[in-house]
């Protein structure tokens, strides 16, 4: 299971977006204080036009780590598992990888 | 602008979703819980695929929540320009909701 | 003028987007003309990420048109049935006009 | 087998869709018929939810066609360069493919 590559001697995998983990988590974190911020204009009876216009900026910021993380997702965990699948001469390994992508990229688009 | 009809002696406009508040606020909250939910798993490692998924789920009860907002103001915002409209003969009132309906729904769909 | 008021002595309904319908038939033709050339790159072997990007256009393209014919159903036919509601007193027709309006926000925007 | 290999002596690349050629026609063969209808509905001044709904379905099944090209794009385009990449030792093959799926995938998203 070389898709995501163990450091040997450590348990957690390295997913394509750990080197960026920390960038990642100032992101979401982001992401949560707009969230509790619309939370805060329904509390405050803002108007629902500026409550809508917050939740676009909310989903279009999901969907910009949504699409970095399938790139990474591609680049890594697919591109890995190619290489896997080609030295065992395997195909089911990149396969299960692909179709998972591709299941994401369905799910994002509904 | 009677669109957003205020109790009279209060200062706070009563909006198509104040009658749900609590309820806004509750689906709010879930969404901030889920949002910290994805930081936690960036944190502890986990598959970017899972990742995925919980960023669709979010952005799906983002919409949801988008669609009643927008509903709401069109029942009560947008037609309570038209009957202001009606009873004045000056159609900018409730051109405008219209407008801002239309450009919250093209922001969404964007 | 009521949701979809007849001329007297006519058939036909007239729409919101009926003053547009020339300009919106060019819309569709062209949008027509796009999709016959998808499938035109796909019998000639184009690279699959040019004919993606075709896509997009031509999905891009209906949801311009979509957003047009929305806020022409707005500030028609609900708005129409607001004023309908208004001199009868009967809610019952311009509450299903903003449910339509609501469900085919909510169908594109999955 | 590389990213779009060419057999031997033709000029034509074969891409991953290329085994479902006739299939993705048909249905760029119906999708064109529904965007007919659609000019034709408008023709017809039909309801404007009408039309609506059917945009919805075209999108729909242009998402749909977007979802499989995606797929065969990453299953033959991504995983033949990353092959040729580990053959030849330089990733740069690879990297641009993984970067043409993800703004491939950025723009269906938008």
């Amino acid at each position: 299971m070389d898709t995501h590559h163990t450091v040997s001697g450590t348990e957690a995998p390295v997913y394509g977006y750990s080197g960026d983990k920390a960038a990642y988590q100032r992101r979401m974190n982001r992401i949560e204080g707009q969230v509790r911020g619309i939370a805060r204009m329904i509390d405050e009876d803002k108007y629902c036009i500026d409550i809508l216009t917050q939740i676009s900026a909310v989903t279009k910021a999901l969907h910009a780590v949504s699409i970095e993380l399938l790139e990474e997702h591609i680049s890594h965990c697919v591109v890995g598992a190619a290489n896997e699948s080609a030295a065992t001469g395997d195909p089911a390994v990149v396969e299960e990888k692909v179709r998972e992508a591709s299941a994401a990229i369905s799910r994002l688009l509904k």
